[in-house]
């Protein structure tokens, strides 16, 4: 194997690379990136528990004498090019287990890996993808894996229920405190689907759509979802298992309707949730409609102080005088998911889950459960 | 007490005040900011075992209707007011015990803490300061802590130690590994002084330079220091002991001389700690002046690989060709003390102490001590 490129063209694939990069595994060959040399292409393959990627590079700048394939250290290869100066890197392998690395004033030797250990990796695409468009992609990822659950104790809300049904795409995370769920118009009908995608590999799908590229296309199975993105071909496995049924939960009728400038109502719950009780470690802050259509945002910790916030809604809400206490990280995670200005915060009850929705913000939906006090 | 104040003159004063606050004390009362209003002058004190810092405040958005002194729990005094979106924020008693903050549409009350509990502290100043451009301060202490040992088991050794001697300023850190000196002219004579100021306390003055004002008084006395700069007044306590003699350390005659670009060696030196082994937590650097007057810097981790650079001196060095060994951390650290693109890099033997000098740095000495390998 001997061919060189562009430093640069190589650095940011590499970048991309090591997201799938294993940095603790029983599996050593794991921590390796597996280049692949072709006469017009190299291909970089990383693999971890969660997620695999293959980044195929064409670039101009590709030069390449001898094929072959290795398999790198993945962790020191991407330190080192990071730090390359010169513009073009030359890499050649030594007697077979060596790489060797030239560019400007450097001349590295990396011991290589034994490219027989590595897996093969199937990368599984169909010939119906469903095309969408990267910026919808990522708010999907970024309105709802925030409410995936953090804790182990049931795998399936680690991850994000994505359902395909007629002309929609259905995308929930919960953690059974709160509940975020995006609905999307999809352009034709595709084979109805419901799998779940572990959150973590939707946030780190989530730095590679950095890139910027117009559109990805995904190649849905039922063993395995793949993203395909420019060059990039990024597959996650599926979380095993049912996703609870959250359709109920969600109330159908709001007697008390709530329109806020979400600016506004975001620093009074912030300010609000500095001084509120911890309950676990969560901050709890009271909302307080009052008849006279003004809203208070409280807080109360007998040992340190009190905060009250005045918040006026935007009209004059619909509905009955309301209180009711909620954590307000939840409150405000949910809030920042929204790109309307305006928001309405919609009430069944005061032990009685409430939604938020955005004006400008078709399909999505943010529910939160509210906490009991006294 | 009662006052008003523009909300930003406020926070913009607590963000300097809270450098002295404890957030782990066994005295409580330290937690607190303590705050004196006068007629038209509002004064913050804060303190911890090693600095205390006394603000000034005379801003003419300044109201006092009535005066007095309370001791605030300081951590959630300074979140409050970063967050308050009022212009202006109202301060004032309720019951003696509580403070009332209100700022646009929020009202807060903190309980507060006991202010006779507050110890008397005292801002030793004197007659005769030596007064520094900042800048030349700040340079002092970015150019010395961090060469100051961070393990406690010689507490001297965490100081910076600074001597009055005749009209130089003199100010030095070692771990003993490394020694890091800076001598600067003062322009007047002061009485002859020699204390060690812990290197966290010059950290901390060093963000309040942020401020960027132009001239900065040091008044110094044989059990605390004191700056001050603008309405800040900051102390430092001094560390009890004798600092080592480390004048014999640095050598007078050396041998081989050879100047570098320094950004060109700092890469260099860099690229190849990526490979090099561990000696306990330090990635040891070889550095090989060879006969043709090229420079090899290498390092080799026999697991992982090997890293060859090649730098060019600017100049013929001068002397014989050497082959030296150091930590690429104390070297590195060592280069981006100097604001000089051009350094020189002086030896007398293959095991004696290296010193780094720049061409535009005057008075300033980086000394580091080789690893004997094999």
């Amino acid at each position: 194997m001997n061919f060189s490129i562009s430093t640069e063209v190589l650095l940011n694939n590499l970048l991309i690379s090591q997201k799938a990069l294993s940095t603790r595994t029983p599996a050593p060959y794991l921590q390796g990136i597996k280049l692949e040399v072709y006469p017009k292409e190299v291909v970089l393959v990383t693999s971890n528990a969660d997620i695999s990627i293959k980044l195929s590079i064409k670039d101009e700048s590709l030069e390449v004498h001898t094929t072959g394939e290795v398999l790198i250290p993945g962790k020191f290869f991407v330190d080192i090019i990071r730090k390359l100066s010169g513009e073009k890197t030359k890499l050649s392998t030594v007697e077979n287990h060596i790489l060797r690395i030239e560019a400007g004033n450097s001349d590295v030797t990396l011991n290589l890996l034994n490219v027989e250990d590595y897996p093969e990796i199937d990368f599984v695409m169909n010939d119906t993808p469903i095309k969408l468009e990267s910026k919808v992609m990522k708010s999907i990822i970024r309105q709802t894996t925030f409410a995936t659950s953090a804790i182990e104790n049931r795998p399936i809300l680690t991850g994000v229920n994505i359902r395909v049904e007629g002309e929609k795409l259905i995308a929930i995370a919960t953690d059974s405190f709160r509940l975020s769920s995006k609905v999307i118009d999809i352009p034709k009908n595709f084979e109805n689907m419901n799998v779940v995608i572990p959150g973590r590999s939707l946030d780190e799908l989530f730095k590679v759509l950095e890139l910027g590229l117009d559109e990805i296309l995904i190649h849905l199975d039922h063993k395995s979802i793949l993203f395909e993105y420019g060059n990039v071909l990024f597959q996650s496995r599926l979380l095993d298992g049912n996703f609870p049924e959250t359709g109920r939960l969600i109330p159908v009728e709001f007697p008390i309707v709530v329109k806020f400038n979400k600016n506004d109502l975001f620093v009074a719950i912030d300010r609000a949730s500095l001084l509120s009780q911890k309950d676990g470690s969560t901050a709890i802050v009271k909302l307080h409609l009052r008849s006279d259509n003004q809203v208070e945002i409280t807080s109360n910790s007998p040992e340190i102080g009190k905060v009250t916030e005045e918040v006026y809604p935007i009209e004059k809400a619909i509905g009955v005088p309301i209180k009711i206490a909620f954590s307000s990280k939840y409150f405000l995670d949910a809030l920042k998911t929204f790109n309307s200005e305006e928001v309405y915060v919609k009430f069944t009850g005061e032990i009685r889950p409430f939604v938020i929705e955005g004006s400008e913000d078709a399909g999505l939906i943010q529910l939160i459960l509210p906490v009991r006090t006294e």
